[in-house]
């Protein structure tokens, strides 16, 4: 076909409009979207520092903490981890890491990368760290500086409860840190009431934001455990030392590196969005729709891997004779729906289906559950 | 007033739509900004798989390389520096950095983070890195892994010939190291005709794209350099020996971290643009663009600091009596338009003016001359 003026050779960009049930992204609502494709601010623009200030705000009220350094790291969920090990973490400190699954796997090596001693606190998958293991390790490792739990393991959906553990960490005088990609937005993360001293999360579960940006806050005394520091943080990028003036609000905006302008429009408008919904009701609205799907997927005799399960992510073990790829392509083929895989130990043999944010309604269970009693033709 | 059905108490997003003629990000293209906004896809949807190996696939004819290891970091431009330093340096080794400006001193202070005893050449601010002073410091320091130089300085507007050096980096047996934010898609940057080993790029300059990756390609010579490393890299985030398999093409899409997927939507399409206008044309453009700008300036009394400029980033003298921040105020309040301020020794004493991508165009020069005119009292 000839060129048309104003036609371009290339092909047009055609994402298919997918409702994103796997374990994240989630659907992203028309309005994020449409504030995230806003007028490029710069960085350093006072327009722009205000939304920067909003949003970190605004992310305060989300994970329930009044901690100052609160902000989105400039880069995807695993960069949280990366950011909060980085700052905390010296050669040769001792750590403390509960390994129940492909995230805390991944906390130990990225503690270790940092130059960690990581003394792992092993479960088996789909199980949650029991308070005395924690009470057990931290008896055996007094001198560790920092326990890391996953309050919710994307990869088994199992649920951490938090308090005991925080309790058990901090009279033993250690930071606690936590991973909560799945759970902000989702299930309650309360910063400030459980104790948690550095803390991590993603934009595009619970909070129905696309992915780029990693939410993250810090303590009053994750912060003086970073001012004692004997040596330069190992990470340039993640060195929070640097981006504490920028995000402080004290007037002092020091030009570090560029923001991803857009993406933070983006998380503004997802905040704002959980906000309206209201903190305690959009928790109320993933439980229900937890058990809405729990109760159609165990009527079609599929059953739940972990004993405490998420709300926002169900890990469900795919039935004897249904073929795993065959059934999710055909939920993606015919219904334009994404679910996850299994990872690691549960490849082929679990389907984790998400229920976050803007993902988590009515229509979406009903269909999917309609869906895959045709895909699996029962 | 009261509350309105479908409206929200929260103030509503609503940037400006500034002329961005500073150091970045420059004014983005509709074009864009409609692509970043669609349907966020699943990172490991096969559509999206595609959109991200088209997306490479641009990229290499961008950097004008045949390189396999060619993608977007998943952060902004920085993020570019520390994925090749953390990838290429291990503790202990000895690299070369030419340092003439705050990006040159970055990739120091990023190389020593990594663990290298870093051999400075340095610069006056504004100066290039002379061939002579390549060869004199690849003499003295024969075990040098490396030589890092930026063909942009952001901070100064010195344009870095990269020929000469190339010819003398790759003689003593060392592999070349390039930022080269400020100069794709104005400059070019032929990356195997002048055979650049490691680059790094952003994707807020003269892609006219909104800031949040770091484009980056490696040289089959830099990927034997990874695949010899006796240590792991020490970040888990960056770990390119982790993200080759998700970006080579290679069918086995291993999950790693969870990819930017609208950003990499708006790189698409503002890669799509600038080979649509073709490469040496948009050189040509920027080229005339500069001498009209610089023809305006010179004419209103306003000098160039660098001997050698570069088109896209303009570094000028503030003329005596005119006050930085009165100028840069008037040109943001009255007319929208923001230019950069000074950086470090030249804070207060220069403006540095982009001329990049979309915003590099005949309207917005001569708009930009007579506002100057204007807000300078002149």
């Amino acid at each position: 076909m000839a060129r048309l003026a104003g036609m371009s050779d290339f092909t047009q960009l055609d994402p298919a409009e997918r409702i994103l049930m796997g374990p994240g992204p989630s659907t992203v609502p028309a309005r994020v979207l449409r504030a995230l494709g806003s007028p490029t601010l710069g960085h350093l623009d006072p327009q722009y520092i205000g939304i920067m200030d909003e949003t970190c705000a605004l992310l305060r009220r989300v994970f329930e903490t009044e901690n100052a350094l609160t902000f989105p790291v400039s880069a995807t969920g695993m960069a949280g981890m990366e950011t909060i090990a980085s700052n905390l973490v010296e050669a040769g400190d001792e750590v403390i890491v509960g390994v129940n699954g492909v995230f805390g796997a991944r906390m130990k090596d990225v503690m270790e990368r940092c130059g960690a001693t990581v003394h792992a606190i092993e479960a088996p998958w789909g199980e949650i760290i029991s308070d005395d293991a924690v009470a057990e390790a931290v008896q055996a490792h007094p001198k560790a500086k920092l326990a890391g739990v996953v309050h919710a393991e994307t990869s088994t959906g199992a649920h951490q409860p938090l308090e005991g553990i925080s309790q058990i960490v901090h009279d033993a005088g250690m930071l606690l840190v936590v991973d909560a990609v799945t759970s902000l937005g989702g299930h309650p993360v309360r910063v400030d009431e459980w104790r948690i001293d550095a803390i991590y999360s993603g934009t595009q579960k619970c909070l129905s934001c696309p992915p780029g940006l990693s939410p993250v806050s810090f303590s009053e005394a994750a912060m003086e455990v970073m001012d004692r520091r004997r040596t330069k943080v190992q990470s340039w990028y993640f060195d929070v030392s640097m981006l504490r003036d920028y995000y402080s609000g004290s007037g002092k905006r020091a030009y570090h590196h560029t923001a991803p302008v857009n993406m933070v429009y983006a998380l503004r408008e997802a905040l704002v969005i959980a906000l309206e919904e209201g903190l305690e009701a959009r928790f109320e609205r993933h439980r229900q729709m937890h058990h809405r799907l729990r109760d159609g997927l165990e009527g079609m005799g599929i059953t739940y891997i972990p004993e405490q399960s998420l709300h926002t992510l169900n890990c469900v073990r795919i039935p004897e004779g249904v073929d795993d790829a065959t059934v999710r392509g055909r939920l993606l083929g015919d219904y334009s729906i994404e679910i996850g895989a299994g990872l690691g130990p549960f490849a082929g043999k679990a389907w984790r289906i998400g229920l976050m944010g803007h993902s988590a309604t009515v229509r979406n269970v009903d269909l999917l559950l309609a869906a895959l009693r045709e895909a699996m033709g029962r």
